[in-house]
């Protein structure tokens, strides 16, 4: 059976995103792409930690990472990622009201789960078989499974500017302690990787 | 001429402090000793990171991390580290009212600054002569330094828990773009260095 991974890029002070995300601006204010740059621009470098971002069997989304404001019940909307997304499995986007499965190119589904949670991720364990899992964001979503003690590996993409104001990663309530896998750093990006740990701290 | 470097522990959500320092909890409440346990509990695995937080010509220390309240005002306050502190250098004090300088043994003194974090900095640059000046901390000292761009280095200190309320590193106005420069995991912290920039971001 396969984990259950959680990635996301944040500044040095903690942010995920800027404030005010819209459809012209999926990152908030001041942000751009800055966040992302490690991605899309150093791909190359960054080889490992791009791959990874799309290696899991099933995806747990939040509304937010899906679309701004009400996108999920917006017939039209299929994504920010065009007709055939990176993901190539199915996504379960927490939704506050059902719609139909949207299938996509390249074999992502995007299933819309209105119970939960907990529910979202029996569905993605289910979906995913011996795969893993991933939280694919953003920042609420994988902090509520974060706080939940769900998400067995949690992988940073530290980016060395500072935001201010945005939407944060943590804090966590209860506290979290977690347990250092691994660490690389690029010249754009620091790759933190940390595991629940084996006997809770 | 050296540079000017700052380190601090943070945890993996920024905090470097837990809210409402005391002389009894000198961290705050709800860390106790928990941000600092890599640099005494496992000095071993952490021997450069630690040898260099007090390898600086001369320091600047903000009046929270020499005393709490009006500790510096106390002429029987000599600093948390007993009669022979490990700085062994001069260490200008940033305080509210003048005070004589304190001499401790194996040549620390601590020297109070009524004038500001410029002053300080000059009058500890001049101490350090071709060596480095380090910004001891506190966060709020080291935020300031980092707003006015005056730190060449930032060395953080990354634990890997979650504490959610209390003094935070960041953030800082203006918005600050650094530049990787290592990275080292132990089992217990995780060692980010940082620099300024040579072309600003």
């Amino acid at each position: 059976m396969g984990i259950v991974t959680a990635g996301i890029a944040i500044s040095l002070d903690g942010f995920a995103a800027g404030p005010n995300q819209t459809r012209e601006k999926p990152f908030g204010d001041g942000i751009d792409g800055r966040l992302h740059t490690w991605m899309f621009d150093h791909a190359d470098e960054n080889a490992a930690e791009v791959a990874a971002l799309t290696s899991a069997g099933a995806y747990v989304m939040g509304r937010n990472m899906f679309g701004p404001d009400r996108s999920a019940w917006d017939l039209d909307w299929r994504g920010w990622w065009g007709p055939n997304p990176p993901y190539h499995a199915p996504v379960f986007v927490l939704a506050h009201r059902p719609r139909d499965t949207v299938a996509m190119d390249g074999g992502t589904t995007f299933e819309f789960v209105t119970d939960g949670i907990d529910s979202a991720l029996a569905r993605a364990r289910a979906a995913a078989g011996d795969q893993d899992v991933a939280i694919a964001g953003g920042a609420s979503t994988i902090n509520q499974y974060l706080a939940a003690g769900l998400i067995d590996e949690l992988r940073l993409h530290v980016v060395p500017i500072t935001v201010g104001v945005g939407e944060r990663l943590f804090p966590v309530s209860p506290q979290l302690t977690l347990e250092p896998v691994s660490v690389r750093q690029t010249p754009h990006v620091t790759h933190l990787v940390y595991r629940r740990p084996t006997v809770p701290g």
